[in-house]
């Protein structure tokens, strides 16, 4: 056993204690399941040298990895944040407004009534047998928990689940998809996950084996290909062509096709594209971010490769309960005639007419700033607006050792509170330089935003105008 | 930007199309996200020679991972739990006992009142304005759902929150860790994951840089080191002892140590010692896997190796805020004179000494069976008998192209329906046969299974039966 753990032996240790309060039901020794032996003192580990765990030492993949919507500037937004709470009115502006991240409910948006009725019925059963909970609920959330309670095993809400997701909710989530599209769905086909991060990662273990491994991919991408640059794009007419022409490229050059929510409709057949399609419960009018709900639609793949899928997925035991519960849910919201249907509607009505209002205001305000173009939103939570700045102010960029992008994002940041994201993190056509910014702040805020952005631009302008622009 | 997408292509394609239903607000052309031109028929892709996706071309690390609590005899048990379905009476027995992982609720284990009441109360805020709540609720559970939401930013529970988790929650589980270890503990080194697994994967990625950097782990180990095996080894006196032992010496090999909740009062200093301790809500007496909460505590590391956690962290953005706030309540339970202390106290008991009487009851029938030897629980929710099986039974294993354990345990899923995991998916001393079984099936239940468990192995022996015994 010794020659065992020490042949295995170099830098890492893995333990298995257990803090006094945790601790065993009924104490003795615990040689049996322990083997202590290996860590006596004379141990042969004394041969090894290992490397301090310094940020040299450490993967250098991790170290590659840049993370643009949470990164430098964010963390920088955050520690202005504290100051303003520390040190009221020690910058400029009285709070941060945070535009780097597709994160709705932050800003103030409310969650869909029925949906979070229902979850808080899955999370405490024992309401369902009390009559006050008729005064509290609405009748079809009652209905649709005890549904949902039916199709999860011995209605263990706090139990793991299947790898791949609770059979009962895949199969809701199947339906949903097959009226939508019109096409049939195969709940075998769906995972389910901890929002759409995680089965990115996934796939990209399963597929990727090396760096001679490349990833094709849309030019603003998002990074990490989360969920949010799904509302991109969602253009019809043009674009659904367009990404007919992309599924037929994908098949004819034999690519694995990852992409957000594709309808059937775009005429992928299924079985002749190996094709992942990721949906989030953070997308979508919903916006429930960290509910971190979601699952991937595995289709056009051999069943011994889904089998290494499903391993994968096992590693982590299952996703969260309340997330899958919420997948199920946002693919079958309540139908006409249900008592939540009208007040549903309503909720989801004046939610998005609300972001095209924002979109339009916050479009028309960066293409009044001079040397800026933006274009539509086109469904998006954000715009992407190019900004062609004047080569003083590539040349102070430059000196402060930064993109000209990601320049204008810090001085943005510091003299409005705004947080948006340099485009160069999102890949832009080399010499071009944009932000990005959602749309999403409370609509009353956004007036305030607008003239706060102008006034921070012209001056920009002022200080660094010239006679070349980029 | 068709050189810069074309460079990059090799074998994957991230797309982002939208499903009709989920379609833009404004329709519109897309060219202005969407670069088509890359896509055009004379792309140069053409050029490329794809391996199509299959098992041989998947990346040979996922190939190589296996993990035993969900493998084949996992599999194999959902097939029988299918025919039992379809064709009710198809085999000797009528349901499917899975002890083969550590999912208590599954088996018919109520989560605690007061944990689901907070849970309830914070998907679904609207609550805490009625006065119909008041008859549903604890005042307790209302009190702390209040306390909970003032600690969340907007009271947003469907926000993402910051990468770590939501600062107050981690102060609330740094307050929780210090009364219980009466030492103190840092909110900046808690990092609150959807459970203990993805904390472990965030780990190995930073830690792990090639096959060259090994882990040494106790004997046997949990695959993957979940939250499970921790529950192993809390015995006092002797164990602490060793405990203490193995925390000096990593200090003196520089090793890391990651280990399940370690109390300070195993005497290791922090910032002398890199000590990563994960804890997660699906370990103790509550049980609550399917809710994905936990944290890792980060201590002894440099600053800037903690921000590159950070950037891993948030990669993922963040955990699910309802495994966030059930791990700051299962780190501050109700406390005396609170209106759900008496009841809460009273479920965690019973929890606690069913448990214990589960374990003892097992643990007397593995000993009572021919060439089968089981230690103590120790605490644990598991135990791990060894087998002396015949010559005849390895044989026939051999026959069969599989481990004697395995052989065993396949053997007694298809005669009881009773699902344990092979003692090789977790490290045996070479030449000795484990099964590991969880404690956890209903207590009315228990009776009739060891009923079942001694009429197989009595059955099996009389196959096997021989002179050598190995």
């Amino acid at each position: 056993m010794r020659r065992l753990a020490m042949d295995r032996a170099k830098r890492l240790l893995f333990g298995s204690f257990l803090s006094s309060s945790q601790s065993s039901l009924t104490p003795g020794p615990a040689s049996s399941c322990f083997p202590f032996s290996p860590f006596s003192s004379e141990a042969p580990m004394s041969l090894y040298k290992f490397p301090p765990v310094t940020v040299e030492t450490i993967n250098p993949k991790v170290k590659r990895c840049e993370y643009a919507v949470r990164g430098e500037i964010v963390s920088h937004a955050q520690r202005l944040q504290q100051e303003l709470q520390t040190k009221p009115g020690s910058h400029p502006f009285d709070e941060i407004l945070y535009c780097n991240i597709g994160n709705p409910q932050a800003l103030g948006q409310q969650p869909i009534t029925f949906f979070r009725e229902v979850l808080a019925l899955c999370d405490y059963p024992a309401l369902l047998d009390r009559d006050e909970t008729h005064a509290l609920f609405s009748s079809d959330a009652i209905a649709r928990a005890w549904e949902i309670l039916d199709l999860i095993p011995d209605r263990a809400t706090g139990a793991y689940s299947h790898s791949q997701g609770i059979k009962g909710l895949r199969e809701a989530i199947a339906v949903g998809i097959a009226e939508r599209d019109g096409f049939p769905a195969n709940a075998d086909d769906i995972f389910l996950t901890d929002g759409a991060s995680p089965a990115v990662h996934m796939m990209m273990q399963l597929l990727i084996r090396s760096e001679k491994d490349g990833i094709l991919c849309p030019i603003p991408q998002y990074p990490l290909y989360s969920a949010s640059i799904a509302l991109h794009g969602g253009c019809l007419v043009l674009s659904e062509e367009n990404q007919k022409e992309i599924v037929e490229f994908c098949r004819k050059e034999g690519l694995v096709l990852l992409a957000d929510e594709i309808s059937r409709s775009m005429g992928y057949g299924g079985d002749d594209l190996p094709l992942i399609s990721f949906q989030s419960v953070s997308k979508g009018y919903y916006g429930e971010c960290g509910k971190r709900g979601g699952y991937m639609e595995v289709t056009g793949l051999s069943s011994d490769v889904k089998e290494q899928i499903y391993k994968v997925a096992s590693v982590n035991l299952c996703s969260n309960i309340s997330g899958q519960i919420l997948s199920s849910l946002v693919m079958n919201p309540p139908k006409v005639g249900d008592e939540s249907y009208e007040s549903y509607m309503a909720e989801k009505d004046e939610i998005l007419s609300s972001l095209a209002r924002r979109a339009k205001a916050l479009e028309d305000a960066f293409n009044s700033l001079e040397g800026v173009t933006c274009n539509k939103a086109e469904g998006a939570m954000y715009l992407f607006p190019r900004l062609h700045l004047p080569q003083k102010a590539i040349k102070a960029a430059e000196a402060a050792k930064t993109a000209p992008d990601a320049y204008y994002a810090r001085r943005l940041l510091d003299a409005t509170g705004i947080v948006v994201v340099p485009g160069s993190g999102f890949g832009q056509v080399p010499g071009t330089w944009h932000i990005r910014s959602t749309i999403l702040p409370p609509e009353d805020k956004i007036p305030a935003i607008i003239s706060r952005l102008k006034a921070f631009h012209e001056a920009f302008m002022d200080e660094f105008r010239d006679q070349g622009v980029a």
